[in-house]
Parts: structure tokens; sequence; C-alpha cells
């Protein structure tokens, strides 16, 4: 399946034939944002921008699309403005692998309504999944601290979503990826040795251990628990170990499996050490994520690399950040949507977002929104409590949403994987710790500019009779 | 991004390596199967065989891939055998929509071991998660009773796993997606009417409501709650659809999208009726799952459409299925892996499974696992437990597995989605009802035949030293 202009809500071609028909010029700006992070975190980190401004520089609808829609009751001419259609609009975007926080825009489409409506499943698609496992994978990288970090996740991944996981995994601090399609399409590392189906195929277990060291001495990590990781696994990979010294080799590593990774990896260690083979790493792998391996850690462990699977590229257990995409002004006119949930009305108009630095340079921990025009933020208002108010004169002023393409087209050459996780990187270290954490995280401040509450609260008042 | 061959796992690759080194004819089989139906269902629906039986008939190394492949050790003669990859190999497999349970072989690969290898990953990758949403969405069918399925999830999907998440959904029991792709390329029906931000970009909601009504009459269903649902949105549908009688046309739905659904829609129904619009159906959306659904319909909700969409499409809260790929032959020769955890022992030998069915026709709720030319199974033991057995006699055996590919091309021709749905739906109401419900489901019984048990047992032995 290739990504074309159909990968969409059918709902998006019937609003946009009734569009096309009263109004075919209206002018959108429509912003995408989130309403919590997910897995409880403190911050996010937005994922997946370089791959939606691939698509909309080629998004169209090929000709097995218009034989479907020829179908479905849309009329001739807009059928006729379908087949031409190319997204020409305007983006501005936080820049991605940005730490981030919700309620507040992250990416702003500014286009022609129906071509703003038609890259809308697209964009919230691939920007909340990426997103969402970029903000998994930076916290298994703070749990893990210096550790190295191999994603492993493919087989268990949401078909080829696992792909692009692999992608936002890198961005969030992964090493490696065992995806060799992802690595190869994204220049990212990938790593793998073998698999217990391996060892299985031999009738010895030292057998299969020397032919692969024989075989792949490069990066050679022997998987110790097919049988019994300490009587047999283990035993045999030292035998292994020697014979590679013997020919001027050095086998990289063990990998456990199974059974309590905490034990087995001090007793392997302990016994690695004692046969003078302290450069064997340990890799463990099974069902880990951020609080298995922050246990590990706290534990003692002695694993030098972990394997992360399932919940990685699952983002479990929350599966889903709940991005939306909302018109925030239509030709030039404010818009805003209700709702019984007060923190569910959304933000009228084209904005910018500015984040506070401190004299060092640090994050202070609020992002204020303005106008997009607005000059001189000077204050900044809780969103709905109108006691809350924050002078902002002593801080400096980053404004995070910059135009990234133009008329449709990239305004930048696209950003690799490894210099988008190395801005993250550079991001996360202006994060104080106490948003980091896993309990009951500090709470980033997000606030309105003055003018924009009071514009704000005018649009609700008019709209509620 | 499409599927070639380098969408694996890297280790396949350098385990690969090893064997085209020391055993380039090894002949291998390997079985699928899970060890837990998700959700804590009481079964699954297998899906996502059709997709991997058209992947495998084509799967080869691009140039891409070669080029990849070059940078990473790999020795001459295996990147000319990769160059000319293709599966040739033969799979047995359980019907795409049958009900399964855990701990029994789903399908076979019985293949080249480097052929076996190179496929795993997209196999694991493709059934686990297909099978993850199609029994998702049976569970949901089966709440919602008779009423209509919609899914709505691709902008929170896993990236393009969405799409597939669209296929499986149908196969479950949903009757339509709003997934324009998923739909067009797999033939299914594809619905969808408005967002809000259709009716944002009026000044007014009801000039927003006869604009869509205009221009598309036919299957209109208008989304009330963007301001008030009871005192703005309702009343204006009500206009609209009166306009639509006088035009000879029928308003289909209105859309409840928040709030309490339950209230909404039993209060909007009495409004609709006492405007004569009984023929007017509502349709709910907003987080739903098989558990809300089913407390709706308890509470006598009146709710005709069941828009569904994060929580199907991710598989929440499971999000992934457990689903192994373990090889359990060897040239010939019987293979086995131990673990600490007993019911992670895998079962050697090529196999058959037998379903038992009454003299009525339903299942009884046992399948028997043999090998696969062993004839007369007439019991069936518990794996583990040896006090626990059955006599098979009273039933009749259907076999399970049948041959599906052979040298790497299908046997039979493709059954299209909508077949699979429909012997989904034949095979479920064979299943008796104590194993659909969500508590506590009955347990389904899965035993070895009494020759299998024994051969198993010795080979424990043989590898426990």
């Amino acid at each position: 399946m290739n990504i074309t202009a159909a990968y969409t809500d059918l709902y998006q071609l019937t609003m946009s034939q009734v569009y096309f028909g009263t109004k075919p010029d209206g002018k959108a700006v429509f912003d995408y944002y989130f309403r919590n992070n997910p897995f409880n975190s403190g911050y996010s980190i937005f994922a997946g921008l370089e791959d939606i401004l691939d698509f909309l520089e080629t998004l169209e609808f090929t000709a097995s699309d218009m034989a479907y829609l020829e179908q479905h009751g849309f009329k001739k001419d807009f059928l006729d403005y379908l087949k031409n259609f190319r997204f020409q609009g305007t983006i501005y975007s936080c820049k991605e692998g940005d730490v981030v926080f919700p309620n507040r825009p992250i990416l702003q489409v500014e286009a022609n309504i129906i071509e703003a409506q038609i890259i809308e499943t697209l964009l919230l698609n691939i920007l909340n999944f990426q997103t969402l496992i970029a903000t998994k994978a930076s916290r298994i990288r703070y749990s893990a601290k210096n550790a190295i970090l191999l994603d492993m996740g493919l087989r268990r991944a949401h078909a080829t979503g696992g792909y692009y996981a692999s992608r936002a995994a890198a961005i969030g601090g992964f090493d490696s990826t065992s995806n060799v399609k992802a690595a190869e399409d994204y220049n990212m590392p990938s790593s793998g040795t073998m698999a217990h189906s391996f060892i299985q195929s031999y009738e010895d277990e030292l057998e299969a251990f020397r032919d692969f060291a024989r075989w792949r001495p490069k990066n050679c990590v022997l998987l110790v628990d097919t049988y019994n990781t300490l009587r047999s696994g283990l035993p045999n990979a030292i035998t292994v170990a020697k014979e590679m010294e013997s020919r001027g080799e050095q086998l990289l590593g063990v990998r456990l499996d199974s059974g309590d990774l905490s034990y087995l990896s001090k007793k392997t260690r302990k016994i690695l050490d004692e046969a003078n083979l302290e450069y064997v790493k340990i890799v463990a792998s099974n069902q880990l994520d951020e609080y298995v391996i922050k246990s590990l850690k706290e534990q003692g462990a002695s694993i030098d690399i972990f394997g992360v699977g399932t919940n990685l590229v699952t983002g479990k257990p929350d599966a889903a950040l709940d991005g939306v995409y909302k018109l925030s002004e239509f030709n030039g006119e404010p818009r805003i949507k209700l709702s019984e949930n007060i923190i569910k009305v959304s933000l009228p108009f084209k904005k910018q977002v500015y984040r506070m630095l401190d004299k060092n340079g640090m994050f202070y921990g609020a992002d204020a929104i303005a106008g997009f025009t607005e000059e001189n933020v000077t204050n900044m208002e809780h969103p709905f409590d109108s006691r809350k108010s924050l002078n902002l004169d002593r801080f400096t002023h980053e404004p995070l949403l910059e135009k990234v393409m133009e008329n449709g087209k990239r305004i930048n050459s696209p950003r690799t994987v490894s210099e988008i996780a190395a801005y993250s990187k550079s991001r996360l270290e202006k994060l104080p710790e106490e948003y980091k954490r896993f309990q009951n995280p500090h709470i980033y401040k997000i606030g309105l500019s003055t003018q924009l509450k009071l514009e704000r609260d005018k649009l609700v008042q008019k709209h509620r009779f």
C-alpha cells in the first residue's frame, strides 16, 4: 500500500464536495495539538514532521483512487478537481524532536479549506503515532541512562506502523533497530544476531555458537537461554569466546531473554569476569519497558544493552496520542468549537507559541500562546482561571512555530533522523528534571496572552447565545 | 514504503548467512501460534492470512535493499543468493476468519530454513496485528448486537497499520469504514459525512446543515454537538430534515459525539419521533469500546449506529497479540525449545489440529493437536497435567490446517474480505455462548494426542540433561 491522497477519512471528501459547491476558495487555519501527554509523562517529544512534509509534497489521487471515488456520488466537476489535487498550503510547525506539551499548537496548517481537510487524516495519523512512540522511547532512554538501547519490536507492531515506530524510537533516544527496512530508508544503525530457532536447528548448542562465531565474528552476540542459561548457554558461550580470542577475535556479548534478568545478569557478569571476559557485554530482553528497566537499574543489574520490543513500538499501555486538528480561522475570521468540557474548547485565531527561557537558557516551564502577529507579549494568563497570571518580562521568549512549507513546498532541506535525535536530546537537556520524573511530574504551564484570552472569551460568549 | 524482503529483523539475515555457509539446504517446519487470547477473551479471530499469501508470492529484495545489505558484512555468495531470493515454501493454515485459541498451531511454514527465517518477521507482524484487531472487532460486534458498526479510527491508528486495522475490523464484524484507501483496495463499504470543522466554517449551524443536505442528500448524517446538542444541533437538524422531506429526500441520521450518550440518545429519539422523524437514525461516537457499548445497551440507549475509533484500531488496552513462530522440525527431526515456564515449552513435529464437533455440528470446546500424519486420534491429553484426558470417539473431527501455499504459490484463489467476514460469522455461531461472555469466559480445551504428548515428553527429558 502506498500513501496517496485517498489515505483519508471519507468525510473529508463529503465535506469537500460541499465546500467545492459553496465556498471553493475558503481559506482555513487548522491547529494540530494534543490534550494529554501519554503515559502520564511530564512532556512529549514531537515526531513525524519530516515524513508529513515528504508526503504532502507529492500527495495526489491515483487513477485507482479516482476509479473508486467515481462510484461514490461525487459530482463531475469535483471529481475533476480531485484528479488535479495537490496540497498547496503553508505549514508552521515546531521543530521535529522538540519537547512539547498539551493544549498548545504544535503545527498550524494554513490552506484552502478543501486541501486542509483532505490532509487532516494523514497528518493526524503520522504525527499522533510518531509522537507517541518518540515519547515512550524518551522515557525508556531516561530509565536506561547510558545503556545502549535496541528497538526490536517489529514482529508485534501494528503491521507497517512498525516502520514508523522504529524511526520515532530513534528520535526518542534509541541507538539501533532490528528493522532492516526502516534502517535502510532512514539511514539508521541496525543490529541483530540470533534467535532460539538458530540454536534449535542444531543438535548441540555449542556447535550452534561455534558456527555462528565462525561465520559472523563481528558484533557476535550469543543467545544463552535456549536450554538453560547458567548451566548450558553461558559455559558454551565462554568456550566460544576463548576460541574467538585464539583467532584474534572478540565476542561482543551474550543475550539473556528469560528468567530473572537482575539475578541472571549479575551472576553472568561474575562468571564472565572470572573467565577474564570483562569485555563481553550483557544484552537483556523480554517484555521490557521504562519501569522494568528502572527497577533493574535500581537492583544493580549488570546489563549493558537493553532490547525493547512490544512495549516500545505499541506505545503500551496508552497505545494512542489524543491529537486533534481544529479549525481556528476561516477566511480571516476566528473560529471556535465549544464543549460541555471547558478544557475541550478550541483556541481561535492563527497563533504563535513562545517558550520562556531563564537567564541560563533553561526552559522555565511555561509556553505562552499569542496571536500570530501580536507584539510585546508581557503577560500569560491561565486559560480558564482568571486569578492566575504570569509576568513574562524576565524571560527570553523563543518563538516555536516556524514556517516549514509554503505553497506546498518545503522551505528547508529535510533533516535526517540522527540530526533530529541530536536536537531532541539537546532540548531535553534544557528541561528541568522535575518534568521528567515518572511519579507526578511537575506540570509545565501553558497560558494565553492577555489579548488572546480576551478575544477567545468574547467568542465563547457569542456562541453561548 | 513498500513491503519487500527487507521488511524483516536483521537477525533473520545474520542467522541466514550462517545457514547459507553451513546448511544451505536445511528444511524447517515453523509453527505460528499465540499464548494468550487478547482482552481476556474466550477466543480469537484469525486474520491476515490473505495479505500474507499476497506478500509471499512476490516478496524479493530490491536494488535499494541490496545496496543497503552490501554494507553489512555479508559474504558475496550470500548476497547473490539474496538477490535471487523468492519464498518457495509450503504453508498450512487455518482458514482466515476462523475462531482460534492459544497454544495450538494456527499456521505452519514448511520451507528451506533461510526462507522460513526471512519471512518470519513479516508473518508475525501481519498476523499478530490483524488477529488482535479482528478479535477486538468481534467483541464489539458481540456487545452491539444488531446495530451498525463503523470503523473510524485511522487518525489515531499506528500510522499505516490503520490500513490493516480497517481490514481486520471488517473480518471481525464491522459494517463499514471511514478509511477510503482500505475500502478501495479491499472492496469494503466506506462511510462518513461531516466533522465539527465543517460547521465551524459557517457563521451559522443551520446554514451549514442546509448546505450539506443540499449537496450530499444521500446518506446525510448531521453532527449536532458543535455548540449545543439539544438546544441548537437537534432543532436545526429537524428543520433541515423537514426541508429535505419537502424535496422528496430523507435525512439518514444525526450524530452525537460528546456528552452522555445514553441520556442524549433517548432524548434525541423522543424529540425526533415527536417531529414524525421516526426514520432518522441516531449515530453515536466518542471513545467507544465493547464495554461502553454494552453499558449503553443495558441502559436502553437509543443508538442505531456506533462509530468506533481509537479503542478498535489500536486494540486497547492490550495493543499486541503475543504470537510466536517456533521451530518444530529440522531436516525431518523434531525440535523443541524449553523454558523455565512450562507453558512456554514449544511443541515438536509437524502437526495437524482437529476441532471436535458435537452431533449438532456445534463446537464442543476442544481442539486436539496430533502428529501431521497420525491416524485415529482417539484421546486428547492435557499438555502438562497427566491426570486429565478426554476420549474423542463421540465427536466429529474437523482438521483445521489445510495447505494454502505450495512452492511459494497459492493453492486457491484469494478470498475477499466479505467472504472471510461471512465465514467468521458462521464459525462464531458454532461457538457456545459461554466462550463469548466478557467476565471469566469458559476455557476452551487444547490437548495433545496421546502419541504426540509421549514424544514431546521424551524430547523434554533428553534436553534436560
